[in-house]
């Protein structure tokens, strides 16, 4: 094996240690008063839609895939189905930079109708973030590894998908629902 | 608070934790040769094409996604424009149970091609697997916990995630790219 | 002006002239009756879903998308926020030859769910339009022209676009909707 | 059959008649060399961008399809797997008011890029078309039936679908394809 193929293979491993390692560090330090008052939010609000640009917006499509499992209304804002949103329902923006010109203009329109925001991001000081009913923060520092290893939104995406399974496992506790009632709620696949 | 709402913060914070450590215990134990193959199949195939249905198939977007950054040719099976699977293109299919229809079906059409098949699955027996030129097997022995803290195929798509992002920094490595790089293929999003 | 180019602009006069009076001629046979039975089906279900592959399913998503601002609740399936079908839903496929295995199966489903089915085909003796709770038969016979100026499904496709356009005017006056209050149901384009 | 019941078939057949003729109108008048202009850009590109929001970009969708099956290279902008878009390439724009943000973002983009633009559009002094390489204006006068009949976008939408799949029908014999060949790239649909 020559040097340049085991480095290729050596970059795989470790980066995928990077990933799991610093996504982990994220979502420790996450205050379980905002997962609480998230819950809240989904568990009450009549529909729930999710919007991010880009690969954000992929991760978020996993989430309201299985929102819709655990028996709630979901949307994904952006496709062909999605109606308004209304008061009372609930909103979750995924946005690594807290500045994409489309997430702040959902984010407009969701304050302007009265429903509830949850933002998630990495920039807790981003006009996104203050337009936010529920802020979780995701704090990803910098470092040297950081742009080789996991390059532009890959630890924000990971993290986002990490965390909003989580929840889905909460959520399950909190609405009594589990793995067989999903299953029960799994669409057709053709 | 309530005995209830500790629980659901509880259980945010275990899953989060489960999901990670699992995850992480399937990727540590791949073999590096099975990785550089793969890694060959990408940068030598004139076009790669992804496939997974359901959730698996939100996964695989987000990768092809990826290599289009990366300045290879993507593309998701089951999309409007792509195109029609020849010989020398690579195909990835993502599959928990290696059993899914249109799984099977999509292997068939690419080995009648002649095209090489990755496949990712947590099945290495199924007939899936057995079609593949290259397979991954995800190993994620069940436990006590999981039906309850990652329901349904949480953890296999989590694995792919990782898998995915691992490989695509293997790839820059590969190719002689970087964050930069790719940057400047960030496609128009509106 | 060369004779070729002569040609190709002479090619696409007559094709949008050919495309336009065959659907017409396709359309004008339809009976009141089957439009009446539909518009009760959609009107009275909870949750209306549309299927179709390939570019029959993106007429469908057309379709779906005026369906939700017509006031209804309305889904695709195949994409991630759909639900189950259930007792009382309507589903409507749209397949040109009613034999490709994804719509059959989606009709197989749907059946044993004790859902409504309509099937929009060219071929009311195909198994699909057996399955049908109201069958809508396209009549599109061959000729010399068909397959140079409109390929593979292209009158199929138009005339299922002008015929769900339609059925939405119809579906305007059964509900007591405008354009006004379609437009207010007008989702976040962002 | 009451009355009412009356109204809502003649509406369907009344609104039928309608597109097929509204549309019919507005496609007899496009200057040939127009099309000429149109089928050049996109045979000489090496790749070919289509965007719409909402309805719109469901039927440039559609149009990307048929183009992937005539033998070009076509992305829908806004998708996965989308490339950037570079000098050269032909970007086609679908927008009945010419004036969307996300469409004008991305006219901006192509122009910077030195890409050619080809408008479809009802409003030829909006800033849109002003920046359009090749721009097809869809002349639709509003009259007295028209939002009861064809509310919202649907006329416009619906001489998109003609004059693209007669665009197609003209594509082929500019680069002397046909049926067949077209079948023979029909794409995986699982």
């Amino acid at each position: 094996m020559s040097a340049r193929t085991d480095d290729r293979a050596a970059v795989f491993h470790r980066a995928q240690e990077y990933i799991g390692s610093r996504v982990s560090d994220s979502l420790t330090s996450i205050d379980p008063a905002l997962i609480l008052r998230t819950l809240e939010l989904l568990t009450r609000a009549p529909s729930i839609f999710v919007y991010g640009a880009g690969r954000s917006g992929i991760i978020g499509r996993a989430f309201a895939m299985r929102l819709v499992q655990a028996g709630l209304r979901a949307y994904v804002i952006g496709e062909s189905v999605t109606p308004i949103v209304q008061r009372g329902d609930a909103v979750i923006i995924l946005s690594r930079s807290g500045e994409s010109y489309s997430s702040m203009q959902t984010a407009n329109i969701v304050r302007r109708e009265g429903s509830e925001l949850v933002v998630i991001t990495t920039r807790p000081t981003s006009k996104l973030a203050h337009a936010a009913s529920v802020l979780i923060s995701i704090d990803l520092p910098e470092d040297g590894e950081r742009s080789r290893l996991a390059p532009l939104g890959t630890l924000f995406e990971s993290a986002s998908l990490r965390l909003t399974d989580a929840l889905i496992a909460a959520l399950l506790v909190a609405r009594g629902e589990n793995e067989e009632s999903m299953r029960a709620r799994h669409a057709i696949m053709v």
